[in-house]
């Protein structure tokens, strides 16, 4: 079995859990390393074995993510665990490669105006940057994977309507440039699951034997009918943030990315076992609200838990 | 056009708002018979034309629904309004018949031992009642509609798993008995996608003509998600709440009913024109929060409002 169909198996549901990077992009408190190590500690004893765990950017402007190293080993002491991180220019991608982190998550956004305004750079640039991630991964890091991940594949803060075709069009581009995995996210929690639906199937065939990746936030409540509309047309990798961490810039008060452990259920109900157990947990979102005192934390299953009197694991 | 297809027209999704009942059924404070008018005023301005609007019990012990035949006086009032009230016996049956309420909805337990803990009766004789109903309405007030709503339909917070064969029985034993329209509710939010899925497919072959309603509550977060299964599978008419008013017995804390405004967003993603304005909906919202203080009110939409520069409505 390669390396990538071992971290990504498509005969079962993947669930990355990003709270330690998207959960921490917009707060004004973050956990210190030693809670960050916990966090990841009590989540692996839960089961959880995919996290995203920081970005590779200047920590004068980004001090949540300036443990990255330290939180990247404590990863790779975990038994099983595949850790991922984001780079988004050379910078970082130069860093990034020589540690021990798994897997090199790159950011292109589907809208010309938003790769503009949020990045200085055109998409093809962003796509040229996978494509510096795949070459220097061939040469000094033949393990890595690389991510190429598609900023507002769904709807656009800025641009409104996106159109689908121009996702499939960057989606090819990034399996060109030698992606291993394309992951697509709602970034602004515009889609539906309709939407979701039908992008996932496209997806699906164009992917072949590599594995697409879906990211969705919850700003409109359609978070988890989005995942399940996902799984329902082949996606087998799905992001989320314990206690749905991570808010929207765009929507001061939103909620964040979707609900780790309300996923955990979705997927058990719809007959995948995730090898996550959603009481064991709770141990990691204490550590978490401990140390993000005021954050908001949310989910459905940490209030009222696991149905009662019923065996609800497939 | 048949009446029952003048209320619950096939070719488009009806919502139905149960906050008035299902949403008042455990809160401490309730909105007063002034707030409660206000409440459907403002809703019916946003659009809204189905509302489920209180119970014929004794009000010694639920004097939230003390003011019924005001609320439904003030529903016929509504211009195009369809307005539903429970009977859960015959004092309340007889009570119901002779008011300009719209529909009457009888409460079946999917379970003989639900029915016996909570209703003091057999699942039997509540199919009786079913069958008193529509006779009563035969020869007194043919207009109105019989609506048979059966509970923990997907899992019962006594049972645990509840055999879906049953389910289909008691529908057919419904259906058997004159009743106009089956109601399936996950009372306790037990269900996930596929099941609450497989099930409106059943039932749509079942009903024939005749409508389905699937009442479902967000204890788990998969509310929306469910909705989105049951659209999928044939289901045309949905309640929810205000707010998501309506919470859980068995889950101290937990979300009740599923979110009104989220589904209106959930129908529309999903090119289901409801005719409801999201945006026109906060000022019920504020009238019904301004009416119960200290109760919790949940939805995304309310929140994050409808995504910005995009026509997302089909």
């Amino acid at each position: 079995m390669s390396e990538l169909a071992h971290i990504y198996p498509n005969d079962r549901i993947t669930l990355r859990e990003v709270g330690l990077r998207d959960g921490l992009q917009l707060v004004k408190t973050w956990p210190d390393t030693d809670a960050k190590r916990d966090w990841l500690r009590c989540e692996h004893a839960a089961g959880v074995r995919h996290f995203e765990i920081g970005s590779f950017l200047p920590s004068r402007h980004f001090p949540q993510f300036g443990d990255v190293h330290e939180i990247i080993a404590a990863g790779a002491a975990l038994n099983g665990a595949h850790s991922a991180a984001l780079a988004l220019n050379e910078r970082g991608l130069d860093d990034a490669i020589h540690t021990a982190v798994g897997e090199i998550v790159c950011v292109i956004s589907a809208t010309e105006e938003h790769s503009q305004a949020n990045m200085r750079r055109s998409r093809d640039e962003a796509i040229g940057l996978v494509r510096k991630a795949v070459a220097l991964r061939d040469t000094e890091a033949p393990g890595k994977i690389i991510n190429a991940g598609i900023a507002m594949a769904f709807g656009c803060s800025i641009s409104g309507h996106v159109d689908q075709r121009e996702v499939i069009r960057l989606s090819e581009a990034c399996l060109a440039a030698g992606a291993d995995i394309v992951g697509l996210a709602d970034t602004v929690g515009y889609a539906g699951p309709r939407q979701v639906g039908a992008l996932s199937k496209t997806m699906e065939r164009l992917c072949g034997e590599r594995p697409f990746a879906i990211h969705l936030h919850d700003t409109r409540g359609m978070g988890i009918a989005n995942a399940a509309a996902a799984i329902d047309n082949g996606a087998r990798v799905l992001d989320a943030s314990l206690g749905g961490l991570g808010g929207c810039p765009f929507a001061p008060g939103a909620t964040g990315n979707v609900v780790f452990e309300d996923l955990v259920f979705l997927c058990e109900t719809m007959g995948f076992a995730t090898g996550i157990d959603i009481s064991a947990l709770k141990k990691a979102r204490a550590v978490a609200e401990h140390s993000m005192p005021g954050e908001p934390f949310y989910g459905a299953l940490a209030k009222a838990g696991p149905p009662a009197n019923l065996k609800w694991s497939a």
